[in-house]
């Protein structure tokens, strides 16, 4: 985690990143990693449920106020490097010619670690087209037969999976446990510009302290305060026991 | 992975923890780790089928030849801390008296690595009693209202789980893939050890090139050659994505 | 939910009825209930490590304050029905006279609804045990033939598990999703009672707070403050969709 | 269950309502609950081998067949609001144009409960796709930002999964084994509309008994007879324990 | 299936091998294959509830009816080398000296099959108990090092596990169909030696039916009319698809 | 197996069907069954990485060696009736038109036995659409209902999926092991067509023999030597156990 490892993420609405891997993606950015961030949409028509009660509201306005939000939560964080592709949410579709898009984009990053949604997420049905979305394109990009003008093949990246809303029901297995305790005032600075979701402000606070409580359980560590869960696509490779 | 590294083995049988974590051993031994083997039985029963094919063979000789061959591979291996319990095997019976034993033995050894089976082995009984056995011992070993006199409690370990003969049919899953090809001409001699047992060295040897294929695939690194493949009895905590 | 329904909770250690089940207890106990709490051992070996650190400390008196904290926390909860049976902990070595004993337990209390410990409880291989005891009594408790003096044969009660401390690691799936939110502070008082574990004090807080989350969106009553999880040992059977 | 409850139930295919869930509408219209039933296809390509099977069969014949059929088991079960979208069976397409449609009906009826079919059906892949189709629309449904012109956003519904027809190597566990003995001779009667399946007639008439043997089993009330069975598509939520 | 295949059924109760297996044993028996069976218990204690409804009811009593059924039942099905262990049920005990007359069975009849309860049976603790009992005795009795005076090792059965009552709360996936058309009646006269549990008589008569459905849908033969449903222990391994 | 028995084989791309079942196609081939052979695609973006490697390498050439190579294996295997069709791979679109092709085809040969890409394969988007997508048409091609000019319906064929490159991390369960020791040679000279990939040439050698090995384990036949895993795509139905 230096200045040599390339991060990619990609968020299916607005503010999944920061819920869900705010605490990672503030600690990449500490310890000088390139951390790139693709937003696929402003989740305008699935996730501004608030912002849909004030009366008059039209969906420019809810997208400008997505933006201002998303890119207020993303410096706090300390990203620079964002893209928002505003695709239509709910559903979302998710096409051959966007698959060619994000398979140029992981080819121009190069990411060492790629970090989305997870295969499955009851009541999300995006959530769960963006998960294998990614990943065939995460695939695509790694075989060179698939000749895209002025890119270059990646290696195969880890690819590590959101905790969804509801984990249980949504056959969510933590693989990994990360602690973001030195990182955790700016996660909940991050979290905290969606000022119109009050509710899961909190409930992604309550969560970090669950997980610290698993962390320090599963490993003696008592120094994890707070910490994300997220499950790994594919098994860890390498050269110790980790 | 250094001399402040304590690694614990429990092996049910003679030979389990060559076929399946030899390669582990002797890179733990190599990098100057701590390594302490428990071996709770020759496999005199179940696992010596080729020895008692002998004409005239008794038990003490059976025991005799197996605790020959283990030692040597030990020494392949480069690991001097053995135990052998010679508890008898098929039914390998495993009572509190011995749950006790193996506490005090973890509480000795304060393994940061515990390596023993997974929780399910199609064919071997013994192997899914030795998994239990050895996690629910983790588990009080840890806890310091078990009181033992002259021990002090264990952190929690991270625990591996050995590849069992049939992956698929024993609900294998891989969580690691360990590359061992800087030490697989040793994990090869220690298999050499079990002459009457070429059939599992020719198969293990094969195990480990597919392995060694698969860790190319999920990394894009081609130097892995040979590898072994674990199970996770917990997820990985800790403070990156690795 | 009255006086004719009659609810039967059997907790493992001294605290697992109250982290896991202190809302539903209280909500039974309101309405009328006849609430009977076993308590088969006072946790002294595995889940008192904070009592243990103190200098000098005996198994008299851990067992002591264990019970003086239960007795504590089942008050504020309204349940007077208490038998502790005092079994070790840590292993619980639950054998056939103790099977008995469970069965003339549930044929005298004859319940409509059992609570206790579900199938896998990561990290605790007393609560797995316990689960496995309890169904296995509550089904003995229904068959004729095992003859008991003085005994009447049980219909067979609905079985709820208690949702584990590290739910997803423990394959939990919460099938009932009960509102707790009338007599959440009487929850938070039975929790306060166990003065030495204020770390999960705070954890079962939060958890309240998630699963009433949960119950808002899986429900779209936003009554729904805090709640319990639990799963189900089979079917719900009824004469409309709940 | 009364005049306040309303009930949507989607069947990808002309008889399916009636096998699965026959006995279910019945209770529920008998209750005055208010029944909608959406039928998307005749079932003209997938499910009407007998039909043509007859010399010179065309497939306008073929839906007035099933049409007049489907009429009848309807009336027998005392519905009454019934919509046939008559798509094309065997591949069902669901593009987005049909998912709003569905939306929309959703919002009209603004059900309490929606039955259809379990996510998976071995030997059938439009109930698979209609399962899913039905989950998003009912998720869309719920969510304000999208705007469809004069619906009011619905609450979160119940959804039940059917039966599939061959359960094991469908994954179908039952959640739900909902007591029909009072509607059974109803049920009956609906599936005797469909002359040219006898053979399906009896399977269902087998079906309802096991589940009723079942019902017995699970609860100890022996005044059930017939039943169904259900899957859940998310937890109960509730008050009390059921 | 001729005079050189040798079958082994192992039943935990008196009756479970006529209504899981009774089809299966009438066709092997009728082919002139050697069958053998082990009744473990009358199942005096969990399986004779109607019996112990008559005043005055004793032990001896209920075994003596149940062995006067299992015999006439066993009758019907042909079998004549059958042999009562006659242990205690609900629970059953199975120590190492069962496990080694089992052992012992098992090498004098040299089995190419053996049919027994499968891993998982919802309700019925010593159907599981019997299933890991009869599948490690198998293990045991191929290992040569298992020395049993007068005994030849066995070469590895191929397992079959019964259909349980509840088969999808069991987990239960049904990996062979096998028709039993032209020995049905046997069957049903078999069952129907169980006079107290008319109950059963029916429920599975209704099974063989819905089974016999599922054989004609999975192979398209129509002239499969009742059928038996198993699952495999392990692989079919052999020469060509089947 | 002998010349009434029709095979089909769906290959995804060029090769698969080589690696992964070229000892069954040899097999019956030899016995004298009617075997046809479907390519979908050249595989020429995502299973032809080191032919782009060479410069200035074109769309065209790599069809051309894909298809020598091709040709040239499947002439080892002793197939002839072979079609290639050329659709574009990484990621295969498969829409309705594709699919009525493929009953079309299926519905002319009539097959007993498909052989194909099992449902799950880590790492290889295409053959979970191939998978899916076979299966459909076969279920397609048995309905009468779907009118297609000059054909007859199809009975319901066997299907077998292959095992697939990574096994445990696609859900990979051997449901039938295939001796194909009598024809490993034939399969060995058809890989090595294959001459850019001796990286799998090497590996699925490797895997043959430790199929072989289970298959000695799981039967006890230590004539085995070779063997191939396939998964079944529903259960065998038939006259004994297999």
């Amino acid at each position: 985690m230096d200045s040599t490892t390339n991060v990619l993420i990609v968020s299916a609405h607005a503010a999944d990143f920061v819920w869900r891997s705010g605490g990672a993606i503030a600690k990449y950015v500490k310890q000088g990693a390139n951390v790139h961030l693709v937003i696929l949409s402003y989740g305008a028509r699935g996730e501004s449920n608030d912002l849909w009660n004030i009366e008059g509201q039209t969906l420019e306005n809810v997208k400008a106020q997505r933006k201002a939000e998303l890119e207020a939560a993303a410096k706090c964080l300390g990203v620079t490097n964002i893209e928002i592709w505003d695709y239509q949410d709910y559903h979302m579709r998710l096409d051959e010619e966007r698959m060619e898009r994000l398979v140029y984009k992981i080819r121009a990053v190069q990411p060492h670690i790629i970090i989305t949604h997870g295969p499955r997420d009851a009541f999300n049905p995006d959530h769960e087209a963006v998960s294998k979305f990614v990943f065939d394109a995460s695939v695509l990009s790694t075989s060179n037969g698939v000749r895209l003008e002025g890119t270059k093949t990646a290696k195969q990246a880890k690819i590590f999976g959101f905790e969804p809303h509801q984990s249980e029901i949504s056959d969510f297995k933590p693989d990994v446990i990360l602690d973001i305790s030195e990182v955790y005032e700016q996660k909940k600075a991050a979290m905290e510009c969606f000022k119109a979701q009050k509710h899961l402000i909190q409930y992604y606070g309550y969560k970090a302290e669950l997980r610290g409580n698993h962390a320090r359980r599963c490993s003696g560590n008592n120094d994890y305060k707070q910490a994300e869960a997220f499950s790994r696509f594919f098994p860890y490779v390498g050269c110790e026991f980790v």
